[in-house]
């Protein structure tokens, strides 16, 4: 049995975290569409989920590791999309610090469950091209500081109707 | 009559124009909806239509303006959106360039539009706030170069399918 889900609008991927070695290391997992292919842990955006809480959420339910959003990484656009009914898929690829350390693998969504250095897994051939693209980004940020890839995260106030949204742009520096 | 959307998945905003009198300036424009609010052309994407696409198909429809691609700037996501009858919706703004420059509004679609320079939009008080925004970014990147703001675009092959998909993010510097 398999809780992949049918159908698709937003995913959110997870990426970035300090492993548990003390060297910086990414949290990645090995999906059953997807055999022999290494990827971010990550799903669907519940109806009024806010981009980091799908990404904190779907980490805990696929790997039991609790985390702390820190930004938005990389955004990806792609037509006719399998895993969402030939439709349009929006995929976002936020930036999480882990809590907790240890790994409980969800074995209706995943196979295997480790922590990976981004040196080693921006080079690896059985990670997808995305993975390799995002880990070569966290890998330039833990060498020249996060805020060369960051995408910040604010909450704004939305005109007539009194609600907050979130917007998500390159930090401006102050006075800016 | 009004040929406001009814509803919204995806909006896509546009941004960065550089005007017709030789400075670095804005489009805008005046929506019904938002009376004595300025704001950026766009609108809904078409199933399947590209970020850049859309932006470049509003803008023209709105305006009259052809522009092309440049990057993808700032993203919003908002809940209980009252255009998106109550959904969520993700707002993209681009940077696009202009290749003509002469101003033809559509009576159905917008009040009134104009070139505006950065610097004055970003201080303007009937902005909305996510243009002054936006406008602070163009014009942060015109003085720091707008590999400051922006989040450059890359085709990418899909593992599997054969499909190409489209990926933004900080751009990394050749070799990482």
């Amino acid at each position: 049995e398999s809780r992949l889900p049918g159908y698709a609008t937003h995913q959110v991927g997870v990426a970035g975290k300090r492993g548990p070695r003390g060297g910086d290391c990414l949290w990645i997992n090995w999906y059953e569409f997807l055999p022999n292919v290494w990827k971010f842990p990550g799903g669907l955006s519940d109806p009024g989920e806010d981009i980091g809480a799908t990404a904190i959420r779907e980490v805990f339910e696929e790997t039991g590791v609790q985390s702390e959003f820190r930004s938005l990484l990389c955004i990806r656009q792609q037509h006719n999309h399998p895993g969402a009914f030939g439709m349009s898929d929006m995929y976002l690829i936020c930036r999480l610090s882990p809590l907790t350390y240890d790994v409980s693998v969800c074995p209706h969504e995943c196979l295997r469950c480790d922590w990976l250095g981004v040196a080693e897994l921006a080079e690896r051939v059985d990670a997808t091209p995305i993975t390799r693209r995002v880990a070569s980004l966290l890998r330039y940020g833990l060498e020249q500081g996060f805020s060369s890839v960051d995408l910040s995260r604010e909450d704004m106030p939305a005109v007539y109707t009194g609600l907050i949204y979130q917007l998500y742009h390159r930090k401006l520096p102050p006075g800016h």
